[in-house]
This record gives C-alpha cells, structure tokens and sequence, in this order.
C-alpha cells in the first residue's frame, strides 16, 4: 500500500463531514453542534478525574485499556507484545498507527480521525509516516495546561459524567472532585452491584464477606443481604449517585420468591453447590428487590444484556479479564425481562428504566418491550438505551435510532453516551449527533418529515441534550 | 417546541409523496394507484359493517381501540384518563393531537397524516393548534350520508374485506350484509379457532363446553372436538368463509399424536393438570388435523407467529386485554414451522398457507421457509405474508419485500393487508403500494431492473391486486 | 405480462453494471476486475473437470443441479415433470425461460442475465420468445473447443479450485488433472467429514465400517477412529488437501471428554441407543480432536452453521437429498461455537479457521467471535466467511461486508467464493466485487473514506485476491 500520497489529501473530518443534505447540516450546526454534553454511563476513572491527571503521552492515554483497538491490531497480525506487552509506549503507538489505514469502514477509522482532530487539531491521515509528528504533538497538548483530564473534557463541552462503581468503592475521589470549588464539572458515582449477584460464581463468598465488612455488619440471611446493600446505596445516594446498572447474559424467565432466594443464599454462604434453578431465582428475586430499592430512591435501573464474556481462556489466563476477548451472545432475552420488568411494575415499583441490548437481532424486542411499560404520566419512563459496545458505531446506532422511531418516541429518547474508559471518547456524542441530524435531515428533503426547522431541530436537541437533563436531572 | 410556523408549511401528503424517482412515481400513477383493495385479514366489527354505522365523532372512529396511538400517547407521559379513561372524547382527541406533533418518524406520523387527507381532506399537519378545525371537519364527514362505514370503505376503493372470527360466532352480520342488495362490498368471515388450542389455559374447558352447546352435541373426546369444529366449519363456509387464522407465539416441534391428543383432552376436561409436553402435542396434533380440514376446504391457512402478550398484568387488570401491553418475542420458530407443514404436506394435504413472523429476526426463518413446500403446480403456495403489526411500517415492510426478493418470488406476492381494527386505515394500502413503486423504480433507474414499464409494472399490478385476487378467489 | 418489447431494452449488464458513482467504478475498472480468481470453496464435479467434460447443452450446464433455479421454478408454479422429472432437456430450459421474467430482484434475475453474457455473449432478456435462440447460441459454445470446463474457467481467469470432498474419496480426480500438464488450473480437494460426526445417524455404522476398508485397519475405538481419520487425512494432504470443511445446524456447548466419546462410540458400534447428550459430546470431541489435526498439517478448518435441512420428506422420498428443500434454522451458535474455538485455542490448537453462518441474523455474533480468538501475529487468523448459500446475493453480501466492516478489519477478509456446482458461476466472484468496489467508493464520495485510490484500491485488490492467496498459500 502507497500511502505516499496520504499529505496531499482532504483531511476526514470537515465541518460538513457526515451531513449529505442541506437540512442536516443546518440542523447540526444551527441545533445540535453547541449543547453541552451529559455522559450518564461510562468507565472512566474517578482518580484520574479526581485529580486532574495528566497522561504521559497519546500511548497512555489513548491506547491502554482500549479493547477495541487491541481487538483490529491483533486481527492485523501485530505481536501482542506491542499491543498490551513489554514494548514501550511509542512503539505501541506505531503498531497502532500502522493499523489504522487497514480499518477503513471500521468505526476505529472514523473515531480515531475525529478524535485527533478534536483533541490535538491533528488534520493528517495516521499512518507510519505521519506517527512520529501526531505522537509529538499530542503528547506535547496532554503535558500542557489545558491537557489533563478537566481540560479535555471542558473542551468538548462535558457537564455531568457518570461512572460505573462496585457497592464497596467508598467513592472517595468523587466527594474530593465534588468538594472541589475548581471543578469543571460534575462526576457522579453509578452502582453496579454485578458481584452479588451471580451466586454460583467462584468469588461470590468472598465478596458477601467483604460487603459485610463494608457495611460493618454480619450477613447471615438474605434480609441481611438486601439490609446491607440498601445501607450501601444510601452511601451512595449520598454522594450523588441516581442510577444503577447492571451487565448480564438475559434475565432468567424465574419468579420473585425470597424464601427460596434465602434458601439460595444460605447453601451458598455454607458452600453447598447451588442448582441452576436455585441461581436463577436468587438472581431474579434479588433483581426485583433491588429494582424496588431503586424506586423508592428515585433512581434509574439501567440493564445491560447479552454480552458473552472471557471466550478466550488463554488470555485470559494471560493478560487478565476484559482484555478484549468478549462478544455478542445471543440468549434468549423476551420472556425473562418482561416477568422483570412486570413484577417491579404489578405494584407500582418499576423505576425508570434503560434497557440495552448488545446483539441486534434483538433490537424490536427492545424497542417494543419498553411499550409496555410506559405510562404513569412519566415521559420516555422505559427507555431503550443507545446502540452499546459494538453497536455503538454509524450502522448501529442508526439501526438504534430506526428502529426506535419505528416502534416508539424518538423523541422521548435520552440519547447518547461513551461507555468507555478513554478521556478521549467524547467526540462520540459529535459523531452521534451528525448520525441524529443526518437522518432527520435526509427525512426532511425526502418528504418524509415537515420542513419545519424550529419544530425538527427542537426535537433533535431534546435528544441531544435536553431529555436526558430532564430524566436524569442531576 | 414552537409550532407557529406549521400553517406555512407543505403539507406533507403529495401526488408524489414517497416516490422519489420518475420510475417509481410512473409505476405509482400509472399501474397501482386505480386498482381496488382486497383486504383480507383485519380485524374490523361485522356489525358496524354490516350496519353501515356512523362514528359519534373522530375520537371513536380513530382512537377507540387503537393501540398504536395509546403506546405512544403512554411513552409520552399523557395520562391514562385522557387514552382510555373517563376523559371525554375531545380531550381524548386533543391529547393525541399533542402527540402526533412528537410521533415524528413513527409510521402514525405518516398514517395520520394520510387517513386526515384521504377520508377528510384534511392537509393541516395536526397539533394542538389545528386540532379543533380538523375535529370539527372530519367529525362532521363521519356523520354525513357518505361518512357511514360503507363510505368510508367505498372511498378507498375497497372490495373484500375478511374479519376474524371465533368459531362460536353465528356470523348474523356477516350474513346480513351479504343479504343486502345495496352493500357495496364483500365482508367475509375467517376461522381463527385459537381458544380451543391452548390446552392448559384457564378457560379451554369452559370454551369447549361453549362449542358443544353451539354445535349442539356432546364432545366427549378428541374425535368430538375435530367433529365439532368440522360443523362448525362447514358453518363458515357456507357464510364464505375460506380462510383460517391462528395467532400462537411458535410452533412447539412435537409429533403428530391423535391417541396422546385424546388422552390430554379427557384429562383436561377432568380438570387433571396437563404437561407442557402433552399439551405440546395436543396443539401439534390439533393443528395438523385442523390444516387437514382446511384442505379439504381448499381453505387458506394463516399462521401469526411471535408475539409475547399481556406482559403488564397490572395494565390489564386495570383495563383488560388487547390495550396495548403487547410486544415482539424471541422464540425458536424454524423447527416447529417445519415440522407442522411437513406433516401436512408428507399425505399431501397441506393447505395453501399464509406465515407471518412478528420478529423481523426471523425474516430470512419464514422467507426461505416457504420454499420448501413450494410446488405441486400451485403458483405461489405457500406465502410469506407482508409486515405485520410492529412491522407493517416502511422499513419493516421494505424488509420483507426485499427479504422476499432475494429468497423467493416477490412476483407471486399477494400483498397488503390492514390486519385492523380501524375502518380508517385503508390508506395503509396506498402506503404499501408507493413504498412497492419506489422499490422497483429506484432499480429500474440504477440499472437493477430492466426499463420496461409494461413488465415491471405488471408484475407491480399482480402483487397489489392480481396475485390476492387469483389466489383466494373470493 | 407483454414481453414484447424487451428487444429494444438496454441489456442489463453493461460495464458500469451496479457501480453508481465514478470512485466505484474506477475502483472496479482499475483495480478489481482483472484479477484472477481463487475459489477456495465449492462443490464442482471433479470428474467434469479433470476430464475437461463437455456439456450436451445449456440446461446439462446451466440447470441440472440448480436448487435455487428449481426453487424459483416450483414457486412459480412449474410442473415438477419440468424441473427435476422426465420433460425433455428442451422443455426444461423452457420452463425456466419462463420463470426468469418473474424473477425480478431475485439475484438468480442478475446472476443469470450475467451468466449467460460472460461465457455466452447473450445480451438478450431471457423469456419465452427468446429461448430459442439462446439455447442455440450457449449449446454451440458448450460443443465447441472452448466448451469444456477447462475453457468456462479460464475464461472466467480462474486459478485455483477447491472441491469439496468425503474422507472415504480416492481423489484420483485431482491427481489425474494434477498430473496433467495441459491442465489450466489447479483443484484441489477438501476434507468434509460430516458423516462421521453425527453418531445417531441411521448410516453412521456403515460409514465407520467404509473408512475402516479404505485406511485398511479395523476401528474398534475412539482412538481407532481418530488414527483412521489421520491416515485419510495424511492421503489428503498429499494430494494437495490444505482445507478442511464441516456442515453443521450448530455446535452444542458440550465438553472435550475423549473417555466419553469413546463410551459412545463402542455403544454405537454395538447399536446401543445414544443419548443426545452422548451424542453432542461426541461431536465436540471428535470437533476438538479433528481441529488439533488440522492445526498440525496448517490446514483451514471451515464450519458451515445453521441450515434446517430436509423439511420435506415426500419430496425426499421422491426426489432424494439435496433437492431444494433446505432451509434456514434459528438455532443459538454462540456458546458452543465460542467452547470449540477455546478449548482449540487453549493448548494453541486452533487452525486458521472460517466461520459461515447460514442466518443473517447471526451475522453479529459470528463477526465477533473471530475478534476473540485473532492474535498470534497471524494476520485474519480467524475469517467470517462470505455471505452463504441462501445469503450470497447483493443484500446478503452487503451485510456480511458492512458488519465484518464495522466489527473487524474488512481489509484482512480473503472474500468471495462461489460454494456452487456449476462451471457457470464464476461471474459471482464479478458480482462481488462489483459489490464492494460500489460500497468502498460511495463511501469515498460521500467523505467516510479518503479520496486515495491508491491506498482503498489496494485494499480492494487484497479482499478480491491477494488475501486469500496469502492465507491459502495453495
């Protein structure tokens, strides 16, 4: 490949880039380009938010711990050592920007482009010629003032980030950035107690024992259990935090029946092998308390199903979990999240909810399952989350946004979020809201849609923006 | 959102609405537009038919009973007072003219918009401002001389129009009408026997006493049953009945078993707890036996595969079944499917048969399904029916005609149905036949398709009147 | 339908056929469509090319062998007498004259136009009126010099094939064309031991005995199979054997357990009922211990998943397998797929593998499960195959490509192979590139990609060609 020609080239990222028609671009640029951003549900991390962190270069802060580059470099052949081995970082770089010309049509093309562009003003193509400059300068802008992780957020117009927290995190750097007068913006904890859950696992004794010391007190029963995480949301709720969330395979089609979930819980903490059955109704019955829980506090449930994780053993044994080895399972998901869903809302205690779903052949179960709950006076009370994880690209989330259109209130919808671990993702929402005002737009000149600007672009900044400011209200 | 502007706009429906090359809009005026509708599956009251009854006003003859416009009044946060409660039925109306303004790619945006200009004349986009002229417009045409039921079917050029029906009913208006010299058209029964299938529910007994009382005999065993529901056939055909319908979320793969099918038919009228798999094989070997009779018939049988009903309890508690608490499943439907239609076809006694599929997950399941029991002369045999229910909007109907296209003959299509409850849905049909004009010219002009208007639109032709016209012959 | 006036149309394939915007055609012009083809999977007749077989006539070549034809055909409402029974060669081809001009948006409509231009010269829309002379005009090429299936694939620049072949075949096919110097091209065989695997199968037994004759050693255990198994495999090899292929509904999430494989086995072998779970642990085992082989002779292991197969028994008992009558299933393939590929990997067993999956609906899952287990330096280790079978149209391809895009790295796919019987289908392999020069330079013109044609030109070149020729090394 003659990538000689590379400088010469338009650069990707033009302010039109992605909008096809006179009506999107109006849209974009007159509606949706200036809102600013709520991110309600990434993995970033609180001590680097906290304190202002500073990466050492574009290595650390754009590659490590971003599985979705790691998964096209080893496609590429590259030797794990460059990828999440012992090269050091500027030849890590390289092996990433060697990658880079070979993902055309990946969405890592475009995110990676528009990412240099937005945070480093970067036009060129990365490829091995242009590495070396783009290093230089992106290195240079996250050792300058404004390039520790407040100022890259503020730069792309960030206001509220939520991250996703274990129960027993004490949550510390969120209080140190909320006590922070200087503090740009608002970092709220989201609770994710995954690890209770799964009762069959290796490590579920373990972590009942640590919650227990946690919550200093003794847990002998499943009353126990529940008192103990409640007094850990209160904590929580304490410190800022309005949503909860959970990963899971699919919701088991079982029944709400805490003596049996106590039953459940009692073999367990005694070591006694528990039956699928058994797992399944603890797992339900716990989900349902919990989903009460999170009613009474006001809180947003959020769900993420279907993922199929660790596939890779060895490298699992090698590199650890969430290394990259993870994909879309296809379980099935209808029957179980509506017993779920029905249950919490048969007496009035179904929070706000999100569901997401990570295979896409599921994508009108979803759209249509949250249908069935709606209701009660609460606008978009049930919500289908954005297109997630590998979803979250340009076909994805329009199948997301279709879909939803087709079978529900695009309108009502709250929109985008990274989900990432990266202080550099945020240029999604852009990408998102060009995707947004590309469909709208191309609606609106097909006939399809009014041409009515104030009455469109209101809609495309309350998914943009101000949706979700109303239902999460931070 | 300011809505000021709305009077000034275009209105949304035009000559060419939807068609977005001169191929297709030639395809549209020239071939489809003029041909008359054979509607042959909905929902509509005989009697309101066979009555040529007059709506009270928009609200009952547009909201009542339509659950489309109450999911999305319910995701929008309306209360349930002003969907299906006390309100009355202006404010009814009214709270849905606020929606609409939100449905915005939502198929009720477009389906709205076209019933207001095809039965009213209506080309106000509908909100809260133009709410009270459009009422007071179409309010006034329902109670005209050509408001009636008649008028409404009548200009929309309508000629057949097939209701489901329960094996119980006397079909006393379907009989009426055909005895009436003046009706304008055809209104034909189907055979839709699902109450007497599902063995385990709580009201198969009570609903089998039912039969024997309308079939005036004793039904003792299975041979009773299948001879019952044979009376009670031949009943149905000799008011014109020559379709069946049966709504089951999938085919259980069980095995043909006329001795089991009896065993759990004395057990169950004994009120003994029948088995998942007894009851498995009860539905299997009733529907094979039903599919025989059907045969013999030269009925059709149609088969809607998918849904996942009544998930909020507490809804229908409050309001009963069939309001709106109704979404798509993932269940296992290609085994099952098989097996049904191959023990009808292996002695030859396969009916023509009509599969829909709610999931479009399994489009590809039920395309290249029906090509396994193609043949034996018959052109089109076996159909794929269009978009249905979540479906039957543009893209899900783009889906399956393509889905359809690249597995099977689309030129043997029998087309568009309105499967509604609503007299005012007619132009879904138009809808079908624009999005099926813009399919065959944009290939036309891309060079997918030859340029011949007379082939490409005869087969337009086949598959908007034709093909249904041939096929049930009525 | 009036055909008349087809004569004076434009022929459907043009040079410009499907490609819409200028970047797409100089894609396809400059880079793909003069490179030569590899067709590393398809079930050609190795008699027909070894022996440079010249067909009788157009349906000999064109027809016989056709499900998709004879598919279409019974559709339509073709008497069975004309597809598959005793009509003359004649009245077949005929009959489907007839059928093509229903066809419209079936890719059989574009394949055959294309088909019969590139190893004909046809120009012509074939229907009735036509068919005489294009009979005419094929039969006298198929008679002539460069008839035979030597002159059909060179013209077609085809260089290497690969059949697809059972353990127990002697290959003296191959060898012959291999030992010929005359030969044109090479073909190569594929090991495809499906009759093996599945130990409730009525002709299991008689199988084992078939290849215990062949390798000339009596097989009493698991063991003895495997070793009988290696043997066949080293006679592969070294008649040019590099692949291996498996036909699959899925792969049960089983256990590797070559104690228990063993145990049923023996039962087997005795006529001992097996259970279904002795079965699925059988199949996995005898799966793991096969990969492990492949791994070690650096062979491809492929794996075809998800057909429903012989839903029709009349016709199986009337026409035999393999007649039309296979379908697709909707069985979950993500657990068990993910279990093989991991317990391959887990002692670093796993071959360079291909996955195919036959529902479309699984294409997300099966993109990403390659991502899990890329790596080892080895560039497109783990491949999604082309869209197959039922799904190998312009749709279908484009799903699979625009998912493999959006979930892997397109630019290490080694893309398209035919997986036909007839001499006459090589123009998919045009059909196909056409395909993905169409979405690489739309994607061009509409900004998603550079304006380098140099650097997407190439990337077109390696999917077309030199991928495959690097990962085959044939």
């Amino acid at each position: 490949m003659n990538t000689s020609a590379l400088p010469q080239l338009q650069p990707l990222i033009q302010p039109n880039w992605l909008l096809s028609t006179a009506s999107s671009r109006r849209l974009y640029h007159d509606y949706a380009a200036s809102l600013p951003i709520i991110d309600y549900h990434n993995h970033l991390a609180p001590d680097q938010l906290a304190q202002n962190y500073h990466f050492d270069n574009l290595t650390e802060a754009w590659l490590a711990g971003d599985h979705y580059k790691w998964r096209a470099m080893r496609a590429l052949g590259i030797p794990e050592e460059k990828i999440t081995g012992a090269a050091n970082d500027y030849d890590k770089f390289l092996a990433y920007a060697q990658t880079l010309p070979y993902s055309l049509r990946n969405p890592l093309f475009h995110w990676s482009q528009l990412e240099l562009k937005r945070y480093f003003d970067v036009d060129e193509y990365l490829n091995k010629t242009t590495a070396p400059a783009v290093y230089e300068q992106a290195t240079a802008h996250l050792q300058s003032e404004q390039g520790g992780t407040w100022g890259l957020l503020q730069g792309q117009n960030v206001r509220v980030v939520c991250t996703t927290d274990d129960p027993l995190d004490e949550l510390n750097f969120h209080q140190s950035l909320a006590n922070n007068l200087k503090a740009p913006l608002k970092m709220l904890p989201t609770w994710r107690p995954d690890k209770c859950l799964l009762i069959q696992a290796s490590k579920w004794r373990d972590y009942i024992d640590r919650l227990a010391s946690v919550s200093d007190r003794s847990i002998q029963d499943y009353q126990g259990l529940l008192s103990a995480l409640e007094l850990r949301m209160d904590y929580f709720a304490a410190r800022g935090c309005s949503l909860s969330d959970h990963g899971l395979e699919f919701i088991p089609p079982a029944n709400y029946r805490p003596e049996e979930a106590d039953r459940a819980f009692r073999k367990a903490m005694a070591n006694d092998l528990i039956s699928q059955e058994a797992a399944d109704t603890f797992l339900f019955t716990l989900l349902v308390d919990l989903g009460k829980a999170y009613a009474d506090r006001k809180w947003v449930m959020q769900l993420h199903l279907g993922a199929l994780r660790n596939n890779n053993r060895r490298a699992e044994r090698e590199l650890g979990p969430d290394t990259g080895y993870d994909s879309i399972g296809d379980f099935p998901q209808a029957v179980g999240l509506s017993r779920l869903l029905d249950q919490l809302n048969d007496t009035d205690q179904l929070p706000k909810t999100i569901l997401y779903n990570l295979n896409p052949a599921d994508n009108e179960v979803f759209a249509t399952m949250i249908g069935n709950f709606a209701g009660g006076g609460q606008r978009g009370k049930i919500q289908w989350g954005s297109g997630w994880w590998f979803l979250d690209q340009w076909d994805g989330m329009q199948r997301q946004i279709d879909t939803l259109s087709n079978m529900g209130l695009l309108s009502c919808f709250v929109g985008m979020l990274t989900d990432s671990r990266s202080f550099l993702s945020y240029p999604r929402h852009e990408y998102f809201r060009r995707l947004l005002c590309e469909l709208f737009g191309r609606d609106m000149e097909s006939g399809k849609l009014p041409q009515d600007f104030e009455w469109v672009g209101g809609i495309v900044q309350d998914i943009c923006y101000h949706n979700a400011a109303a239902y999460f209200d931070f």
